[in-house]
This record gives C-alpha cells, structure tokens and sequence, in this order.
C-alpha cells in the first residue's frame, strides 16, 4: 500500500475562494456576508473536482490514499483576527471531512487550525478536538508563522505553544509544521516561506531539549526537511557543538521528513543521510509545481518514481516510506480493507 | 592553486569586540567612548589572531589564499542607526586591510557595508567605493536583511537596491549576499537565518529580471545556495511554470554559490545539479561549525576534501571551483606572483 502523507485540496471549488474573499472583504462581520455560516457546495461539485485532478494522478501514479487538508497557502492565518480565522478553519475542515467521506478509499483528513498573530496556540484546542474527536480527522497542520512571513510569534520551542503539545499529546496526532501563505515580499511562499520555515523549525527543535519535555509529540517537517539534508553534516556539527543531540537521534520517535523534493538527486542525498524510519511518502499533489521536466517527461512532484529509484534503500525501507512508517506515527487512521 | 571565497575573521582581537560592545552601550555617542576612532591593536596581536587559527588551517589543508572579510555575525547593521553602522564598517574595514597587508599571500580583503533597517542601499557607497577604489578591496558582503531576521526592507530585486547594483556594475565588484546576526528568536543565525537568506534571494532572483536589467551584477550565494541544490527541482519547476529562466540558466555570469556544504553528499548533491562554472571553493573557515566528524576523523568544514572526492567532476571542473572562477569573478583579485 502507499500512502502519501502531503496532500491539499489546492483544487477546491471556486466557491469556497469566493466566499472567503467575502469573508475578507466583510473583516468577518457576518452581518455583511450574503452566506455569512459558508458556501453552498454541492457533492456533485466536490466530486467533480477531486475525480479529473488529484484521484486520476493518484490512479496514474499507483497511489492509494492521500492524507489530505485545506490548502495550505489559502490558511491565511495572519489576515483578519481569531474569529475570522475560527470560522474559515471550520469551513475548510468541514469540507475535508465531507470529501473523505465521498472518496473514503482515497483521501484521510488532516485539519487545518484557527491560529492568529499573537493568539495563544491554545485557542485551537476547541477546533482540533472536534476534528479529531468527533469527526475522525488523523492530523493536523500547524502553522509556525501565523505571521505570515514576519515571524513575530514565539519560537516553537517556547512554553507559548506548550498547552498545544499537552492536547497533541493526549489526543495522539502528528502535527505537520506547515507556514501558509507570505505577505512579506521577501518571501516568496513555495519557493522560499515553506522551505525557510523547515529548516527554522528544525534548527529551533535541534537546540532545544523539547522532545525530552513532550516525548510524545510528533512532528512532520514538509518538503523533504527544507534545506536540512543538503546540509546534514552543518546540523551535526551544529549540535556536537552546542552539546545537542545529533539530528538523527534528535528526530528519534519525533520528527519525520516527507518526501516532497521534486528531483532524484534530491530524493538519493535524502535517503542516504535521513534514518529510514524518519521518512514518509508524499507528494504535495496538486501542490506548488506543476510543470513536467522536459528531461524525464514526467512531471517533477511524481516522487514515487525517486524513491523507487534511489540506490540508497532497500525494499524493506521502501515499505516503510510508503507505507509502514504513517501507520505507525498516524495512529487515527484507519485504512481501507 | 586553491582559492577559499568565504573566510571571515572570526578570531578577531578581543579589543575589537569591546570597542563594539562600547559603541553599542554608549549608544554610538562618540563623547561616550573612550577611543571614539577605534581600538588600538597592534601588528602582533593581529598576526597572533591569524597564526594558530585560519593561516594553520589553510596551511594543514592546501589552501592558498583566502578572500576574507568582516565577521559576518557581527556586522550587525541592525544594532543602532546609519552612523553607528557606518564607523563600525570602516574600524572592521581597516582591520581587514592590515590583516591583508601583514599577510598578502594568505588573504585578500573583502569589505562589510555599513547598511541600516530602512535606510537607502546607496548610502554604502562612499565605504564601497573607499574600500574598493582606495583600498583594493576585491569584494564586498551585502546584506539582504538589515534588520536581522524581520526582513522589513523590500527584495533584492526590488528598484530600492538598483542605485547599488549600478555601483557594483560599475566598479566591477561582485557581492556576497550574507544576512548578519539574527535577533528574531525564530532564526536561529548559523543553522537558520543564514540558509534562509540564500534560498529567499535566489527565489526573489528566480522570479524576476534583474540580470537581465543589471547583465554585469555578480552576486555569491553563499552556504551552498542554501536550500536550492537539495530542491533543484522543485525551482526547476517554479521557474517553468512561471514562464521564468531555468536556475541554472538564470545564474549564468551572474551568481555563483560557494561549496560551504559540510558533508560528502551534499557537494555530491550541488556538483551534480548546479552548473561547474556556478560554484565557488570556500569553507568558512573558521565560521559556523567547528567540530570533527567523528565518522570521518575530519573538521566538517573541511571542505576541499569533498569537491577532491565528488564522483560528478573532472580534473578540469576542480580546477574550475578552486580557482578559475574566482579569478574569474574576483576581477580586482591581485594573486601572488
């Protein structure tokens, strides 16, 4: 079986974008919003969206179930205050659901949570424990920038998050550590906001004793890691001088990169340094790149086809990338007969 | 001969940071300080700094000469205002200078500018143009970020940089693009910020024309280009389906990323994908990392033994990185006979 961990429903209804540029236009005052609770969608719609785009590229590519949230770029935690961002998250979230339950056998909900600037990460709480505990959802995605590019919030090293980690912990879901779109024009948000946020987070948790405190929380770092296992040896020497852990034992049972680097150079250096238990499939379809590499003739984000070829793994560490290692850090999932 | 593009001095006399601690106390208030002009250092207590520290290493590794310039954690051009920043530019510049000339075999010197949050690029030309026109200065570090790690200041490819860039054109000076100290609890600066810099401004690069409006600019991405080399693919892709030039073509004569990478893979990695004219020989050294590998028994920063040992170049590419295009780019570079 495979399972890709990264997937967005970048292909969601045009009503859906509308009714949140509504919402933007309105700055959440329902009294100003013609359909003030979300949009009309209908089944039909859904279905019609996800069928020619993601389902046929999962039947193409010989994927089997795509982990799947709101867009990510489309969170846009830091426009409009908490309560726009509340009732935007529960309108994407509830959307997901309703797409797992038209394509149980392809797609598993992961949420998306109603962060703020400045807002204590403990105002999720609410929106997460409903998502997973009563509509089945087997993940998050946790915004370490609600800022936007501006960074402004604590570390995720700080106790500020703290109270989050507590309900992670309890709950037992992986959070992936996913930024959403950049206002700052510094940033370009797939080719520079997403990738710095990996590495930031990263290089924070490595000089922290963090999952000595939460030992059972888990997180995902997207995009292969960011730059980290281009620059391995850098976050080595980094921790044997800071008298950290290595990065390797510092991921340990905490920390897993997927595998959304669109190369195979890319894809052979990563498993060749990253431990084999550390690695999940995903692809981040439809996500940041479409084109197809006139050199290959595929498209760059078919990462299947990388992780087939790299000399580095075996077929038993291909199992475990593809399948064995979601079962084990995704523990709500429930996968199909 | 083996030219390193990417040595500051890190070991610097302990004078040298007083002076800069007492700037900072006294606010840059020149009636403040006791030595408003500078510290007094003498020639030995210089060579002393050099002797056992990089000339040692250059020496035990094969390295001839080193381009070198300010500390690049200690540039700090977002501590205090324009002023401050400017006479703590010159005092690191002079010092660059007698270190270069008590050692012209081992170093040639490259300038720090004194930039500021908010305050116009061409503000550092008067200290570009003394350091380069009067002080043979082969080179210059600019500053993506002044203010260290808020990123408040526009994009690099933003017209706020052009009355800069026209001066580097000009006087035929390439740049090291190199981000300061961070002082956003976010960006940890040697494992963080750093690599964050180097893949937002090539992204900001990627996604835009500025070589083609300033076609003799010539920046260095340092640390390997941060994150690009792992994610070739991933900007392959961005630039394509942007209608934009392909990474590789982009850079053309116009950026280079240095083999700042600590490991084997990594430059296996970045000599694989990034064209052999594109990369520069360094190490920072010494710079971010310190420690021995000890699978390896060697510095991790050591890195003209991964380029000896890259699977991806010939005799003639080597040639190429050590010393070719640095001659090349370096245009000011006065080798010894």
């Amino acid at each position: 079986m495979i399972i890709d961990c990264h997937g967005h429903y970048t292909t969601a209804p045009g009503q859906l974008v509308a009714w949140r540029n509504t919402q933007i236009d309105a700055k959440g005052d329902r009294s100003r919003m013609a359909q003030p609770d979300g949009p009309v969608i209908s089944d039909d719609v859904i279905r019609e969206s996800l069928l020619g785009a993601q389902i046929r590229t999962q039947q193409e590519r010989g994927i089997d179930l795509t982990i799947f949230s709101p867009r990510a770029a489309a969170m846009g935690q830091h426009i409009g205050d908490e309560a726009m961002s509340q009732q935007w998250s529960r309108i994407c979230n509830d959307l997901i659901r309703r797409v797992c339950d038209l394509f149980p056998d392809h797609f598993a909900p992961v949420c998306q949570l109603p962060q703020s600037p400045g807002c204590k990460p403990e105002g999720v709480v609410p929106e997460l424990r409903r998502c997973v505990e009563e509509m089945g959802f087997v993940g998050c995605n946790l915004n370490p920038d609600p800022a936007g590019g501006y960074w402004t919030d604590p570390p995720m090293t700080d106790p500020w998050w703290f109270p989050l980690y507590e309900v992670l912990e309890d709950l037992d879901v992986p959070a992936m550590i996913h930024v959403s779109g950049s206002c700052n024009p510094n940033f370009q948000y797939s080719g520079a906001h997403y990738i710095n946020a990996d590495t930031s987070v990263f290089m924070q948790i490595l000089d922290s004793d963090l999952f000595e405190r939460f030992p059972r929380l888990k997180f995902i770092i997207p995009h292969g890691g960011g730059a980290v296992p281009f620059h391995w040896g850098r976050y080595r020497g980094l921790a044997m001088d800071r008298g950290r852990k290595e990065p390797g034992q510092m991921m340990g049972q905490n920390m897993f990169f997927d595998t959304c680097v669109y190369h195979q150079p890319g894809i052979n250096l990563m498993t060749e340094v990253v431990p084999v238990d550390n690695v999940h499939f995903a692809s981040e379809t439809y996500g940041a790149v479409r084109a197809v590499d006139p050199e290959t003739g595929h498209q760059f984000d078919g990462t299947k086809r990388y992780i087939e070829a790299s000399p580095h793994l075996t077929d038993a560490d291909r199992e475990k990338i593809f399948e064995g290692n979601a079962r084990r850090v995704f523990t709500w999932l429930k996968l199909p007969a």
